[in-house]
């Protein structure tokens, strides 16, 4: 029932692709996460995920096209979806989704964080 | 799967206390609202509700305590708990909260809202 600040937040942490958790409801966790380079495509079969950019922009690819997402604008993408975020400058990301998302969906690889920190 | 901009979002009404309906995933509605003046008491059996602040700042008021929160500030206010929203100029906020969740909660009012707009 506290407030959490997103800066206070965002200053706790400097490495990229690692989510961190800031909250939780109805089975959704809140994460921040900075994001710079290319992610790994992947999809998630029962989770939907929702982008917001708080810092920064960065562009989504799907299979078929490619949209870019600036500051104070979210991108929600659906199940089953195949996506790959792409970050030519560091951008700094508020997430919605289910508390069984794993950041690389289907896809296992080195960029997989299959626990995550709170802070 | 198109991106939503908050700014352009909120352009589109100027009425208080009148969530909009903005995006919705794993059974969660995103909403966009403009606060000024003095909500109701009320509280949610069964909804944990998120409020994450756009532009200004409003006070929660709980029955033993007052949190004010700021530009990107978020408050998650659990289920059960009573609390009442207080805007002393006008703010916008993001909402992330279950599509079954009525503004008013347990408190039915001229304040209530059942049915919201999509834009």
């Amino acid at each position: 029932m506290d407030k959490v600040n997103l800066e206070d937040k965002f200053a706790l942490f400097s490495e990229h692709w690692s989510p961190k958790i800031v909250g939780e409801l109805n089975g959704q966790h809140v994460k921040l996460v900075k994001l710079k380079g290319e992610f790994i495509w992947h999809k998630h079969d029962e989770e939907d995920e929702l982008f917001f950019v708080v810092k920064g922009s960065f562009k989504m690819e799907y299979r078929d096209k490619t949209v870019q997402i600036n500051e104070n604008e979210f991108l929600i993408v659906p199940r089953g979806v195949e996506h790959k975020p792409v970050a030519d400058e560091e951008v700094w990301i508020m997430l919605f989704e289910p508390t069984t998302t794993l950041n690389t969906g289907n896809t296992k690889s080195d960029m997989t964080k299959a626990v995550l920190d709170k802070i």
